[in-house]
């Protein structure tokens, strides 16, 4: 078996001719993926067995994380054949002037090279990112967790047949088989033949890759989203949005998890929106100020605001106005969505500045941070730093842009 | 004093007004600091003189990068007045769509917010740096070097009444008055008050700063520039731009530093090339092919290939193609700016897609790559990583992207 080293440097050597693809080149590979996937689902199942078995101590919503069914294999091999549909980035002159020299810079739009990927639990991350990473004319290396070994394994022989099926060279997707903490830290020192490194799981995961990694991170950090109801907020709407936001599906990183709402509207918002809400099977902790309006409603701690819950879990705090709202959001936020009821407009254009945030929403739910809602298709994750690329990372943020200046013999004075 | 810490989340809090400021506050801020360098100058050449003093010991090189006098003092102000007359990055729309739900998504150029700087030597990047990152709407923590220490400080000091007297808060632009690396430790642990950190220096302080940075970096490496004479390359255009890109200022990151020659232009091209390089005081090492051909080179060694000289220093190796000098320049530059000089455009083409730079030329100087030669103006650094961006880094790299989404109550199915 190759070391993380010789894995990485062949996944290198193999990103200078994936670079060259063409569209098409890339998307028979694809095409050779999905119907490997399918004709190897028995395959696929009888590894994931594997894994559940391994994983009968463990909670069930980790199993079901885990759990592969023919319709979930068979959803995807859609997946990857979605990617190829998608346009391909690569080779897109993003900008082209020429200088009075005569010298034409064109800045255009490249593959990063090599991408590591570090992800946990869920198996169908090894064909989604591999998908991905591939139509962005990227080779990548993939680290799996130890919960779904023995899926990603399966998975990852079978992409590796499916690219030689289309084509082109199993070593543009490498796979790590060895779960250790020490292949991962093996993997965050290749700076040299890996460009970029993208963490896909909690919190604990993205601390060791930004702390050991030798190449750049993106990082992606869960969702504290906010939703502000300003006092000019239509009542309707913002009960509408907050409900959406918070009980849609409560375990996804745009959930709504923090309520702040306007004193002023505070006594005839809040009765009804958080009866509402608790009906509905939602706990709900607030401020002093909330628990004077709606007794039923717990105390929440100065962490039940940082916290992001993943369940049916809200925490309501009432401010003195826009300026305190958007200074607890700055405070309290992970930079990932966050926004804002109101029809004041002045107000408006003050908090989607001033808010620090990848998605700032006015009278919107914040569930619509995703790379399909946006129109982008499949996303590999959701970035909340601000270099290079922030929110859905689809496969245009997938890569790289560099300048080409053509001249016909152009010295520098 | 403050401390470190204190300092970062003081520019942490002042960078959420500086980012609503609109280009008129800033640019009457940055008026007011050149006012302030002239008008201060003699108060930077008695701290300037202190700093030489101590550097007595150096070389004159060093002490020529520490230098300054009143003519650069003069055109330090002038560099920040001209940063006031670039066009203002924030708020542009990068992009913007409506959703078949009627959402409506832009994409708004916004600050990062606060960014740090670790540099040596040079005291003129106090001001330069300060200029370009709140022209971007940037706050600033500086960090510079021991040698620079006395100059830096009173620059700080000019540049922190400048923005009081412009209308700013001082503390949009801090400084470290501390030289020790715990400093320098120190302020790339605060990942939650500095976005981004960018190094300024040598290798060294690179690696120490990709090593212990908890935020985001935004890296350069010196410049291992190549440049190729393909077999089809006009021999005048050729020794015209290798002329020009090793010794008009040899001592630049964008100088060149590896010459690779097709086998059989070599015979040809090689001697009088060489030759005048030599003449006019240029040391040239080679293969032992170039060797055979003109015997005043001296034996390359492998080191030598790989080897940013800073000096009238050149290294030759012989080709036996397109494809070998793609490899070569891929295993050994440091992404900076290669070339190739070529009349087939689809060697041209192959080799512009297939090398890994951030500027890859054409029958071009590598000595272009620079954000006056670009038309970007001022630039902080010359990004060689692929992430965010990459070349020069002028104002519009400064920034990052938000994504703002308005609705009329949209919730998600």
């Amino acid at each position: 078996m190759d070391s993380v080293r010789e894995i990485c440097y062949k996944a290198r050597q193999a990103s200078y001719d994936l670079a060259m693809c063409d569209a098409q080149a890339k998307n028979r590979a694809l095409q050779a993926i999905a119907d490997r996937i399918e004709a190897d689902a028995d395959e696929i199942l009888r590894a994931n067995a594997l894994d559940l078995q391994q994983a009968s101590e463990i909670g069930s919503a980790m199993q079901d994380r885990l759990r592969l069914t023919p319709q979930r294999i068979a959803a995807m091999a859609q997946g990857v054949r979605e990617v190829a549909q998608l346009p391909d980035p690569v080779g897109t002159v993003v900008r082209e002037f020429t200088r009075p020299n005569g010298l034409r810079i064109r800045k255009v739009r490249v593959p990063f090279g090599v991408i590591g990927v570090i992800y946990e639990a869920r198996p169908n991350v090894t064909a989604d990112v591999a998908a991905l990473c591939l139509k962005s004319g990227n080779c990548v290396v993939l680290r799996g967790g130890k919960e779904a070994i023995h899926s990603n394994r399966a998975l990852a022989r079978i992409v590796a047949q499916g690219l030689v099926d289309g084509g082109l060279r199993a070593e543009c997707v490498g796979f790590i088989d060895d779960t250790t903490r020490e292949s991962s830290y093996e993997l965050l020192r290749q700076g040299e033949y890996v460009d970029v490194v993208i963490p896909r799981g909690g919190d604990g995961l993205k601390h060791f890759v930004t702390e050991h990694a030798t190449m750049p991170v993106i990082a992606s950090a869960g969702g504290n989203c906010h939703l502000y109801v300003e006092k000019s907020a239509d009542p309707d709407i913002a009960k509408r949005v907050i409900y959406n936001a918070k009980m849609s599906r409560p375990s996804v990183c745009n959930a709504l998890e923090q309520l702040l709402v306007d004193r002023e509207i505070a006594p005839t918002f809040l009765p009804d929106m958080l009866e509402t809400l608790h009906r509905d099977g939602c706990k709900v902790a607030g401020c002093e100020r909330t628990r004077e309006i709606v007794p039923f409603v717990e105390t929440a701690s100065e962490q039940d605001y940082a916290t992001e819950h993943h369940d049916y879990e809200l925490t309501v705090k009432i401010v003195d106005g826009c300026d305190e709202a958007i200074d607890r959001i700055n405070r309290y936020n992970t930079k990932h969505s966050d926004g804002i009821l109101s029809r004041d407009q002045a107000l408006i254009d003050k908090f989607t500045r001033k808010v620090d945030a990848a998605c700032v929403y006015v009278n919107a739910s914040t569930r619509f941070t995703d790379g399909f809602e946006f129109g982008f298709g499949a996303e590999i994750a959701i970035s909340t730093q601000k270099l290079h690329a922030r929110g859905p990372l689809g496969l245009e943020q997938l890569t790289s842009e560099k300048y080409v200046i053509c001249g016909d013999g152009q010295v520098r004075e």
